[in-house]
């Protein structure tokens, strides 16, 4: 007998027969004798639907300047009903297959957040209810992405914050698993639809999902892996429509999909585990910086102030100690922005010309066990060079090699390398 | 300066357009310098979405027996989202008019229910934090529909339930009015669409109100109004498609619609106040009943328990003492159910014969003034008998004669009764 946690997200229960699909996961588990937790999302639109009724509701009531900003506690009251309304659907669905089910909104549990509504923190889950109640046999089925603010409101944890709910939940009531249903079936070594031969992962470490982001993302909330990886929380990524009676589908120890562990967990460590890739993003390089401390709080500051996602950083040491340049990347459609705010600064921080280019993609090669490995780095430049890829850029940290390149040769380099580290060999 | 309750159905705030003409009716009240609580429907449609999402979920789910019954719990959990909707989004609304507002949901007041899940009574509404924050200058948009359980979990009142949600804060809050804005503009002598000289009333006592819950029911719900005659909450019926700025809209002691009050408050008390009707009611008469205590309770209690909701019943005094027969209405459509009841509960009962009769209908005229004045059913039985419109069945209170007739003649005996106690004219 375990404890585990399964979370569904918006396509997953998308309708009542996607819900009743659900159902019948969560039925397999119970009948195996598990409790369980199940997080759900809204059905899928829904979250879209409220937030575009929340967004337009000041431009209707004629509203102009500051007033058309909306309350970030009344998106919360508002965004946060499509969750309440699958929640009860699928106890509904669940008791009517003759399992022992309640819904939970998070101000019934309580998920205790921070006041940042509208992306707000979880601070504390009092699992004592649930658990109490998961012996008793009965299925908790909880509303993902929101919990209660100090100010006794609701409050959501920004889009995506139902993988964080589900693995909060998880850490809260000292889940065996957290079970991530989603509509893939795993994280594999790069995305399938630029390689065919990309493999379905059975193992990989949080620092390497995390390193994964822009791979990942599409799959798990970057802030739920890092929570996982604090709380040492296992969990896997598989698909919530492959048949739930399938063989092998309720195996306790190795279900289908992708484990997301403790690094310690992986037995054989590969040296490289993925390669991502983000696409259009923007290089940014002032030129003839003052080399002098507090530049770079300078220039990042006003960016991140302005929201502005600042992603590579490159900074070279200068030569002469008093003038430097600074590289940067950002999205593309972030690059006009950025650089206003750089120009509107321009005097606190110091530099010279400012050049960018846009169009640009961004090939990273993952893996834990580069931190052992000499010469990842070297096999990866020899590969591109092979392909004539030029390199533009190149930021490391322990487990990433990341670099940057012109965005017409993505595909190609995601495909060069992958194949230059073994990964589409089994 | 006033402390108001204002309360929003569906129709008034069926999408983002509507709901800004809703903010316009709250800005006016605020600028008028009033403390103002609002309390708000689901948009139109939506309740109904969702309850048909949770009657065909077990259905999805296979369920057959007792299994495809949903739970009431999750039922509310569900069903209220609705309103959660709309208060997040007139509070928006109002914000972005430069108005100050917060939206509360009935477990934030609390509103503590019974235990009735999907018809719940409201026991107790802690009004203290909703009248400080009134006190600051800032709008109470509240969530209609719902409170909070002894479980801690959402209650609804039921359908219609909004219009007792305002009477109840506005008791709570001991609110100097309650405006429930609605589709027509107020309570008239009848139906318009049978009796075109119909008038508005300008004030109906609360006990009439309840009187004329049939024709009333369309207008406001009867718990709301016994609510409102517990509290002596002064309730007005008024239209919000009315333009929000027309003149004498704001007015604080006589707005355009129609005042539910009190009857003391009515100085010049007409003797009959309005003509009232229902159609399609069938009637049932035991003949030969056994004349012996406990056999009314033998008769209607196994008919409550069924959910078969009776009007009229007439029983007359017995020749013998030993033998009697009774004749009750139903709705035509629960007739063949009433039935099978009482032949199942015949050996208890003890009756001779079951008659019934469908498609007939009911008029009644009301008026608290008849009290004190009379002659007044004479003057009905005069004015049917001079049309040749026989009359089936007679029931009478204080304040209400209710005449049971053909249904064919409905429209007829209506107009007839509303002009021969001269409510066709000013």
């Amino acid at each position: 007998m375990a404890r585990i946690v399964m979370k569904f997200g918006g396509t997953s229960v998308a309708n009542l027969e996607r819900i009743h699909n659900v159902a019948r996961h969560v039925k397999r588990e119970v009948d195996a004798g598990h409790e369980v937790a199940v997080v759900v999302s809204a059905m899928s639109g829904k979250t879209n639907e409220l937030v575009d009724w929340v967004q337009n509701t000041p431009k209707v009531a004629g509203a102009s300047g500051s007033a058309s900003f909306y309350d970030a506690r009344e998106y919360d009251a508002v965004v946060a009903s499509g969750e309440q309304v699958t929640s009860g659907l699928l106890a509904i669905a669940l008791q009517s297959m003759g399992v022992n089910a309640r819904s939970w909104q998070g101000w019934q549990i309580p998920i205790r957040t921070d006041n940042a509504h509208g992306a707000a923190r979880i601070l504390d889950i009092d699992g004592s209810d649930i658990i109490r109640r998961m012996g008793e046999g009965q299925v908790a089925v909880i509303a993902g992405f929101q919990g209660l603010g100090p100010d006794n409101r609701i409050a959501t944890l920004g889009r995506g914050g139902s993988d964080t709910s589900a693995v909060a939940i998880a850490a809260g009531v000292k889940a065996d698993r957290c079970d991530i249903y989603t509509d893939v079936d795993g994280v594999y070594t790069t995305d399938p639809r630029i390689e065919p031969k990309a493999r379905r992962l059975k193992k990989v470490a949080f620092e390497e999902m995390l390193e994964m982001a822009s791979l990942g993302a599409k799959v798990l909330q970057v802030r739920s892996v890092e929570l996982a990886m604090v709380h040492k929380v296992r969990t896997f990524v598989r698909s919530s429509f492959e048949d739930p009676d399938a063989p092998g589908m309720g195996d306790l120890i190795n279900p289908p999909g992708t484990l997301i562990c403790d690094e310690d967990e992986i037995v054989e460590q590969e040296v490289v585990t993925g390669i991502a890739y983000a696409k259009d993003e923007a290089q940014i390089s002032l030129r003839r910086l003052s080399d002098r401390p507090g530049v770079s709080a300078a220039i990042f500051g006003p960016l991140a102030e302005a929201h502005i996602n600042v992603d590579m950083i490159v900074q070279n040491i200068s030569e002469d100690g008093s003038r430097t340049d600074m590289t940067f990347t950002v999205p593309s459609g972030d690059a006009p922005k950025a650089l206003k705010v750089l120009e509107d600064n321009k005097a606190q921080i110091g530099f010279d010309v400012v050049q960018n280019e846009t169009g640009l993609a961004k090939v990273s090669v993952i893996g834990i066990g580069m931190r052992s490995h000499a010469g990842v780095a070297a096999s990866a430049f020899k590969a591109l060079a092979e392909k004539n890829i030029n390199i533009k850029a190149i930021t490391t940290s322990e487990i990433k090699i990341s670099i940057l390149i012109d965005g017409a040769y993505a595909e190609l380099a995601v495909r060069t390398l992958h194949s230059a580290y073994g990964l589409d060999k089994s």
